[in-house]
């Protein structure tokens, strides 16, 4: 049976949407699994766009749905659309834009919302007992949508590896239960079928984040 | 020894930059060869905007360097600054962004000009004896700096595996020896030490298109 699954963009760009790496590391495993992929983003405005040369914001306007459509080479839903029963998994990967487009966990932190179309899908795969596969910061939409859940996003203890390390602190400060692991490792809690790794949140070579994805890939189709 | 590989970016997306696939294939086979990689793009406007959800130009202007950054994570250079003996290898990833803002192939097909950067960085690579990897559509570029040289960019019999067969014929009026290519295989042309895969000019699934790239990575290497 081809798993069929869905997977989630939240721009182009690490620093306000999609890592593209994580995207494509995702992309590059389900298809070698032999999955059918299907990808969606929500039609809305990112919150804004940063010169990803010099790390700044500008003052352009870009919408979600269209920049996602460059690491999906056009070929992407409007997350409205998102129907839990035609998939069997669903996939977030990480970058910016999961904390300043798919909710606000850049601003609010542990206070932040998740856009409702994005809880709409997390919390459908979750209720229909479908796997769901975060990596790098978006185990946050996890944390916030699935009181209790337990994830990883690395380890909790800063240091030059692992520069977010805090986001690990902030999650265990909402009630979930935060397992250190590094950058080839996942976290599988078993109860609410959520795969998640730290990819990009640490300061690994691109090969070691590609490998991570790929297990994390494995184990959401082991579970689909 | 480690290898020093300069990657030149043009963009990012696959309608007006460089396809964000074959990059990150690139960057994720040289992180594990070891390789130490340092990515360029030509500071300049990008020929037009393509709103990838739809497939049609925009207004809109943007820059090809800023836009290299969201592959590059931030970390890529003015290709004006690019100095061959700092390096032992070139790469370039294909997407349309090669033929728009590295070379004017797009409009002009067999009678365009290259981006006088990136021909001065082929030539430069070239003169001193330096291997040069090209997949996709960025073969063009070497097809017009090094006239007479070898080159694949797949087959040149268009079916629906191989939409873009005719760039192979347009080479082939340009002088170049073109032969034929599966996706997984790369052409070796010993005598300019220039090593071509056709990565997405074949209609084939993600991780086939990784996997090819990652014969042009090693390839590329062996000869540096």
């Amino acid at each position: 049976m081809v798993k069929r699954v869905a997977v989630v963009l939240s721009g182009c760009g690490v620093y306000d949407g999609t890592e593209v790496h994580e995207a494509s590391a995702v992309l590059v495993h389900l298809s070698r699994a032999g999955a059918k992929v299907q990808m969606f983003a929500p039609n809305v405005d990112q919150m804004h766009v940063v010169n990803h040369a010099i790390g700044k914001p500008t003052e352009e306007k870009r919408n979600v749905l269209q920049e996602s459509a460059r690491i999906a080479r056009g070929d992407v839903t409007d997350l409205s659309k998102l129907d839990v029963s035609g998939h069997d998994a669903l996939i977030i990967p990480g970058g910016f834009g999961v904390a300043k487009n798919l909710s606000t966990w850049a601003t609010q932190g542990k206070d932040c919302s998740v856009q409702p179309e994005v809880e709409k899908a997390i919390k459908s795969f979750h209720k229909a007992g479908k796997p769901i596969g975060l990596c790098c910061i978006s185990p946050v939409l996890a944390a916030k949508t699935l009181p209790g859940c337990e994830i990883t996003v690395g380890h909790d203890s800063e240091c030059e590896k692992w520069p977010y390390a805090q986001t690990a602190c902030t999650m265990k400060e909402m009630g979930c239960k935060h397992v250190n692991k590094n950058v080839g490792e996942v976290h599988v809690d078993v109860k609410n079928k959520l795969v998640t790794t730290s990819a990009f949140m640490c300061n690994a070579p691109i090969h070691e984040i590609f490998d991570g994805v790929g297990v994390m890939v494995t184990d959401v189709l082991k579970l689909a």
